[in-house]
């Protein structure tokens, strides 16, 4: 059991908080029982699993653990003192993984249809971990990232993810990748702006459709708004003028999941 | 112009952080550009306007300075130092104001009508100020917040609220008197949780209705279940079993908005 904080491998595990040391590594740290099942159930490539048994009560926490033995995964026990200096929550669990970064690469939507989100420049990491989380609640496969914008594998976006950064597939391009492909690929291409002429509830959403969502600041694009198919808008009716993206995000997601739903599943 | 971050006023604004010090004060605090402009057209009680001429270039926000000193508000002119002090944002904009807060009794319900949103102990500030925001957008009329929760006046509140703390009316109540309030008044009460049986888009929001959420942890209460009208689900297409409830509060108010938009603005 580790009980320093100064221990070199507990000071590399808290360094990857910042972006540069987890791209030099290709990993990510993730805490918490739930997202920590959620890694073993989805296959994420787990480097490490991290525990602390004076805070990890919860049986099936404890059953990851045995089940990382069980597996062979590199295990690494620690004191309550260096969990709570890993940790980025209020109240940690006492459980946590070093994972691998997985991305895709945009070639996929060639043989993956199904409903992607994608986004132009997201700064904020709040947001890009909410729309994350609603992107899987809606059934969308994953999100594009075109031109960057936040890490995806931030702490902060973990954390809003509530889980789903292992569950979604995450895509990271650039304008010009994104604008050849998606004119050779059978998508419909549906892009959102607060000067667009129709109503997000006037299209359709076929089962292979990119919702397109421009940075919080400059909206979406020219160049990508040229390419959509239908450029929608949601009304604002009170004073402000904009909504939040994850928010504006959501509304348009469950419009699609509306159009899919009725059909298939309606009553529960 | 104060220079002096020791200054006993400034110390004092700055202290507004605290949610005693609003308490004490019935004071808060809030920045930007926009945000100020907001205030003054919506009649926002103004005890003192705060700027800085080194950083305020706008000329709209120039302008309300001027519109302040016509209107006799108390002027504040800080330093560069003494702004980024009492600023809550990376790249201030050299405006801010205290102003007096606001809240409405349970009892403007009996001769307010119109869509409101009704939250259980909501906890998180950006949550309250995000679904501000989207309740404004929706034309909402204000929120309802039952059994405390986060202070609307938190600084992170007024931040993700972007304005919409000045448009929408703020109600604070506890349980039992929203109870009896309740059965009283002519609304319809729509309460959210993931075990209802109703699909949200299978209810009508009539013109006077109370959306309701529990809190981010525990949901909605039994006793609060038990007076809604209807209680109505948000479908979880994916591996998720919950969506951030200001997403859920989005989703939900614009469905809202559609049942009333179509009739009446449909096509911009």
């Amino acid at each position: 059991m580790i009980t320093s904080t100064s221990n070199p491998h507990v000071k590399w595990i808290r360094k990857l908080r910042d972006r540069d040391a987890r791209k030099e590594s290709g990993c990510f740290y993730a805490e918490g029982i739930r997202l920590v099942g959620e890694a073993f159930q989805l296959g994420t490539k787990i480097k490490e699993l991290i525990y602390c048994k004076q805070i990890l009560r919860s049986e099936f926490g404890l059953e990851l653990v045995e089940k990382a033995k069980n597996d062979g995964l590199q295990l690494l026990e620690v004191s309550e003192n260096v969990f709570k200096y890993l940790s980025n929550k209020e109240g940690p669990q006492g459980l946590a993984i070093i994972a691998a970064q997985k991305t895709f690469d945009l070639e996929i939507l060639e043989n993956e249809g199904g409903i992607w989100v994608g986004l132009e420049a997201i700064q904020d990491a709040g947001n890009l971990g909410t729309i994350l989380r609603t992107a899987d609640s809606a059934g969308a496969k994953g999100i594009i990232q075109i031109d960057h914008g936040i890490d995806p594998f931030d702490p902060a976006v973990i954390r809003a993810s509530m889980g789903a950064i292992f569950s979604q597939r995450i895509i990271q391009t650039n304008l010009q990748d994104f604008l050849d492909l998606a004119r050779r690929i059978d998508f419909s291409l549906i892009g959102t702006s607060d000067k667009a002429k129709v109503y997000y509830r006037e299209v359709n959403y076929p089962k292979n459709t990119i919702i397109l969502f421009g940075s919080e600041q400059k909206g979406l694009s020219e160049n990508l708004q040229q390419i959509c198919h239908n450029m929608v808008y949601i009304p604002m009716v009170g004073r402000s003028d904009s909504l939040n993206i994850s928010i504006a995000a959501g509304i348009v997601l469950y419009e699609a999941v509306d159009q899919h739903y009725r059909i298939t599943d309606q009553g529960k």
